[in-house]
């Protein structure tokens, strides 16, 4: 466990299954957070989490509190998850695409509680009223809530995925020498035409159509080297 | 259970646990996919799973197939997943975030199939060797491999979050009239004053404090009529 403290804290409100609060601490230690707080856990399944599951750091430094007050009392922003619609209108519910980036945003100067609710019945209209404002999974709504370890994973993901390695070619793979790209065409040619699927008649457009057609490959440096190797070996064969 | 079947085939190979099989039918009901498919289940896990959680229409119409090949042969690009770095230097690996965009282009026309290995050992070479190329959760690879319900939610969520909904402001809410607000920056002047906080000597600057104050409370319209109501009637207390 690094001493580093993230200023996020992830708060489960009610927690009742220990598989679940092993799941949220796995996603939190898989995303590289690792501040877990418990408001009023059943003991019984917090006790067997803690003996169960990966992710040990984090869950044996979490911490236990009788209050969401109090658990989120050294917090800048307070955010409550849902997958539902609002049950209290005057809050305001933010995508979590939306919501994602103000938390990422404030979690740059400041800490924020990103507030989780019970497997069953989710958050509380009282716990609600200590967030400054709710974020909703875009769940379909038919279907009901997720599965609160789950739930947990998405949320953390979307605070640190990065659009960025979404617009950006991953690292490009060297793409085939044009020179190894025609000797390839050349070769297959003349596989072909020994091998009877090239009639001389109409040679001419099948080397054109060849042409075409392994320029269509998008073929890698690495790759045409060995699709060079094969054709040349079986050129070898078909004229031996 | 709709009709309408998904052109995205999520394909768990191997999988053990009843708990993960039926946390993947439960993602996939949560984000709006249908088609789940199994290739060689523990038959005890996939029994148990469909007779314990909830998603019962994709469990029910859950496939299962022996084979990679079978699972896949009706789809025109296979991705397989992984938390961890390449173990076939061949593939070329792309992070969620990019990956997920090209899914989901090519499900636009087309039926793509998402591979999650085993909970215990991932996917082996020989099933990546269907994959047209691996999809990188970008999960700390200190901490190893993530859960595997939690890795289908977080993929599928990446396939359906809009990436417009991040830029865009959700509803706003409508923003308080400046007349009402002016009309709350004196109530709450006079209240001060009367209360003894304001003292007439630094009355002028404090006034001018008080206006900025207020103001930046960014109230919406339906608060600033409440903040009115409660000022008010602090007033009138304080009056008689």
């Amino acid at each position: 466990m690094s001493t580093f403290a993230h200023p996020l804290r992830v708060v489960l409100v009610d927690p009742r299954n220990p598989l679940n609060i092993g799941a949220a601490a796995r996603a939190m230690s898989n995303f590289g957070f690792t501040e877990l707080r418990l408001v009023n856990p059943y003991e019984v399944a917090f006790r067997e989490a803690r003996s169960a599951v990966k992710a040990q750091g984090i869950l044996e430094s979490a911490r236990e509190f009788s209050t969401v007050a109090a658990a989120v009392e050294d917090c800048s922003l307070v955010v409550g998850t849902t997958a539902l619609g609002p049950r209290v209108l005057e809050h305001r519910i933010r995508r979590l695409e939306y919501g994602g980036k103000l938390i990422a945003r404030r979690l740059a100067s400041a800490s924020v509680a990103l507030l989780f609710g019970s497997e069953k019945f989710g958050l509380s209209n009282e716990d609600m009223s200590y967030c400054h404002w709710l974020m909703r999974i875009p769940a379909r709504e038919e279907h009901g809530s997720m599965n609160l370890g789950q739930a947990v994973a998405v949320c953390l993901y979307e605070l640190i995925r990065d659009p960025k390695a979404a617009r950006l070619r991953p690292e490009a793979q060297k793409p085939a020498d044009l020179s190894d790209v025609e000797r390839l065409t050349l070769l297959l040619d003349d596989v072909l035409t020994r091998s009877g699927y090239v009639h001389t008649v109409t040679e001419g457009s099948t080397e054109l159509k060849l042409r075409r057609l392994v320029r269509r490959m998008n073929l890698n440096a690495h790759d045409v080297k060995v699709w060079l190797g094969m054709v040349r070996q079986i050129l070898w064969k078909l004229k031996s």
